[in-house]
């Protein structure tokens, strides 16, 4: 297997990894701080999504930084396409949930604009908790694709 | 190029096309006649978007019968990295846009119970806009990840 950067044990798939779960784990936190008040189904989706995305990533990025230390690889096709599974299954329901969330806080803060008249429901931390939820998205999406790539080019 | 089922060019990829078609014309009607009465972001970018989902599978699908008859090969690396950049945006958008307006139905149906109150919103129609909008989506991803092993394997 061709080593690609951004693949499975190289410093560059490292980096994503950690970023993808501090970008989940801070979504995740403001999520669950905003929820408190205001309960809906699309914000709880979003908070579990976000909490499946930080210890998938997390436990990645250990297994990327032992395998840099040792000097192990990674990229091997049952390891790939295990990385792949789970890249797959995390990308579509982080995007999902980003989505889904995204669609209430524009209708509370534009349809109905309900920023307005009630003070409890907090706009701007919804917004940010959704607007890292993309962020993780993007970067998960790109892991993803990078190991596709690697699994498709065996 | 390697051919393999459901690619460019190929019956079963036409079939796909078709499907996509279908389910993205019909998303679409649905909500169209379903938002003449209550509008909503969510509702009006997932008719957008499966507008422009249908639009690309028609072309498609007209582009693969030709070369079913004229019997000629549309697994190139430029057409298929055509194919894969069109997939991969109106892939990326069905699913965008069929999250926002289920995080936007399950909010009515479930979390404000408005199905029960307000007789104008039609839950049951706008459900039926939404599945047929995540029906659209997996064949379409179907057809990304087709043409991205195509792609992949040069």
């Amino acid at each position: 297997m061709s080593k690609i950067i951004g693949g499975p044990g190289t410093v560059c798939g490292l980096i994503l990894r950690i970023g993808q779960f501090l970008s989940a784990s801070a979504s995740m936190s403001v999520m669950l701080t905003a929820t408190e008040s205001y309960n809906r189904t699309a914000f709880h989706y979003l908070s579990a999504s976000m909490c499946l995305q930080a210890t998938w990533s997390f436990w990645l990025a250990c297994a990327y930084l032992s395998a840099l230390k040792y000097k192990k690889d990674l990229q091997t096709p049952i390891l790939v396409s295990l990385f792949l599974g789970g890249d797959l299954v995390t990308a579509v329901l982080s995007l999902a949930a980003a989505c889904s969330s995204a669609g209430v806080v524009v209708l509370y803060a534009k349809d109905v604009e309900c920023c307005d008249v009630h003070d409890q429901f907090s706009c701007l931390r919804y917004g940010v908790a959704v607007a890292l939820s993309f962020v993780t998205w993007v970067q998960i999406a790109v892991s993803f694709h990078v190991s596709f790539w690697i699994y498709a080019s065996v």
